[in-house]
């Protein structure tokens, strides 16, 4: 592939914008064999992985077994396998990818229904202001809305400095999903327990791609989903964590059959199990608990430090092609510049980021749209190489050159 | 195989006891090609279709597409044809299934979550008490007791004379997960408007299985699972119906983004979708709304009156066999008798019936049990036989004539 040599000189350990250096970070790349762990169909630049992350080969062998066997075959008597997944995954999530210790992971239901319980249980213990800054994602912002709307509390943006004044609760993403912001955990953590609130945090967009030390932090709450980083597919279940000492404090709302002690014995009343198998709901979801099992596996066998290592590595790249060839053509950094402060995504701003990305969808590359003006482009640690990265941003630097992007509309809509 | 002929004479249709009259009853059954449409991996009698629905090939198929094609191959670029599934799937079950005309169906979540979301906006528009019968499904019972206590409510079973007096909502089974006992949808739920209450029905073992007309009965809400007489596989979403015009009455608690008006807008504030959308909480479910799709199109090819009547056969040939061979053992009847009152199982009492469910599995027959005393025999219409019949209840009367039933213990615990 042609190219040109826009911007040299060393910056953030990135030496020169020419594909060579691209091509001997991917021979460098300790995690370079694990791309084989993953399903490729086509030559599409996959740029998206923070959205949707991409399939392990093993995931659809287990998923296709588990369908043929355990469901077709094995039938209701498949459920004695089944019935643990919910805390057994939950505890593997736990060991691998969040710092905490058995009994204190779930997996189920949706991010969206985990925040509500969690939210509702810790609002019934504590009945106080909300603190959730106005560009957090979506789906946080409009469960708390909802919630403090019902207990009649206030909802807070972050940014206010005296947000914490007498707060009950803050909820917050470790990485931000627009501009992949990496928090401090501990330090964030310490300081609102200081203001005497809990804490929430939503991993979302931070669980297998960046290092989370829960129980180290002290962390009361989290959740997140799995269809990220995580690999577990569209809609796979999410999960809860609650450090294990705030467990008998909390009581969720929705009191279902999964969340009984004792469950076939299908008593008069609701009795809740005492640990966090209480924050189950309805039926699990087993196939997709059995996806998320085994990525949790293949993920795992690349291991946390070496995932963040290179989604910072990737980022650093992303960043260094922006600043040479993107900035001329009227692209702004909308990520932290430092790898210590940023996800496994990097944002690039431009007025004309809808068509640019529509443009770059049918150039080949799959990158996200988040409005009013961000091109995403997220990394998937384990399958996404460096010149991926470098491919992928030199095709941008095209069609903002020549103007392609001008052949697409911005009429609002997924780019995809 | 050898058979004893116990007892002769017409009853309920069924002329007598012989293996052959089941084999003349499949020879007639308009449904026979049907069970081709279905996976089997070996030879064991499955009675529990009501509990976890057997495999069709073309979800097998189905799913093995979506998971390399879709997911692995498509990624992020096959969310514009997932978006619409839960809607797309509603009105197809609503049509297939339930008597729904469009726009008043929708697949997401649990039954569980389900029941919470529409009691809650139940109680938010009408807050008073609520009938929950102490024989009704534990999920059920567990999740009103909760919403009941945090309303301030109170709860009332349904056999108190005077329950329907000023209560704002009544929550009913259509089909009895103990009894398959049937109930008059149109009447029932006439009978609550009477009273100036809402209906919420669970059709949770009555979908797919018997005719279902939810327009026509004029039901204000229903809830049900996919995995039983649907077919969706272990832990596949629930659905949600609500009558057209009850919609804008209804405001439901969890405030999610996939409820929200143009989702991917990222609105600062919750504005929900004004139809059956806003009843979605979290990202849905994809494979788990792939899998139901296909098997309301395999389900449907048999059409509903087909599969309710055939159900209804079986329970009559089930019925017949019980009375002849295993009332003289200390069975009794634990459903209706007539089939006008049936869904498609039937409960058989005996003291020993938790040992008698262990034994039947140990002889290739898959039943259910139910606490205290319940032998619970399940039909999938679409896929069971009168042989299956025939041979599961022959094999249970072997059992419990000879005492092998006393090698197993009674310990509590799922049979299977």
């Amino acid at each position: 592939m042609a190219d040109r040599l826009v911007g040299e000189g060393p910056r953030q350990g990135v030496t020169n914008a020419h594909r060579s250096h691209a091509e001997a970070l991917d021979a460098a790349d300790p995690l370079a064999e694990h791309r084989a762990a993953f399903v490729f169909t086509d030559e599409a630049i996959y740029l998206d992985g923070n959205s949707l992350g991409r399939l392990p080969k093993a995931t659809a062998d287990r998923l296709t077994s588990a369908i043929r066997n355990e469901w077709g075959g094995g039938l209701v008597r498949s459920w004695p396998r089944w019935i643990g997944l919910p805390t057994d995954v939950g505890d593997r999530l736990g060991r691998a990818f969040l710092g905490a210790a058995p009994g204190q992971v779930i997996v189920c239901d949706s991010t969206t229904v985990n925040l509500y319980k969690l939210g509702a249980a810790a609002l019934a213990r504590q009945c106080g202001p909300v603190v959730v800054d106005a560009s957090e994602f979506p789906t946080d912002r409009y469960v708390f809305e909802g919630l403090a709307a019902s207990a009649g509390v206030e909802v807070r943006s972050a940014d206010d400095e005296t947000a914490l004044d007498g707060a009950s609760l803050v909820v917050r993403s470790l990485v931000d999903y627009r501009t992949a912001q990496l928090r401090d955990l501990e330090a964030e953590t310490a300081r609102i327990h200081e203001a005497g609130a809990l804490v929430l945090w939503d991993l979302s967009h931070a669980v297998a791609s960046v290092r989370i030390e829960l129980d180290r932090a002290g962390a009361d709450m989290a959740v997140g989903c799995t269809y990220k980083h995580l690999s577990a597919g569209p809609g796979a279940p999410a999960f809860i964590y609650i450090r294990e000492d705030l467990q008998p404090q909390l009581r969720q709302p929705i009191w279902g059959w999964f969340g009984q002690r004792d469950q076939f014995a299908m008593g008069p009343e609701y009795d809740p199990e005492p640990g966090i198998a209480q924050m189950m709901t309805g039926t699990p979801d087993v196939l997709g608990l059995l996806a998320l099992r085994t990525s949790i596996d293949v993920l795992g066998l690349a291991g946390i430090d070496a995932l963040h290592a290179k989604a910072v590595a990737l980022g650093d790249l992303a960043i260094f092609l922006a600043d040479v060839w993107l900035a001329p053509l009227g692209f702004v950094l909308g990520s932290p510049r430092s790898g210590a402060f940023r996800g496994s995504h990097v944002a690039l701003r431009h007025r004309d980021a809808l068509r640019m990305c529509k443009a770059l969808v049918a150039e080949g590359v799959v990158p996200d749209f988040r409005g009013p003006d961000m091109v995403r482009i997220g990394f998937g640690a384990a399958s996404t190489r460096f010149v991926d990265v470098w491919d992928g941003l030199n095709r941008l630097r095209r069609i903002a050159e020549d103007g392609t992007y001008r052949n697409f509309d911005d009429l609002p809509g997924r780019v995809t």
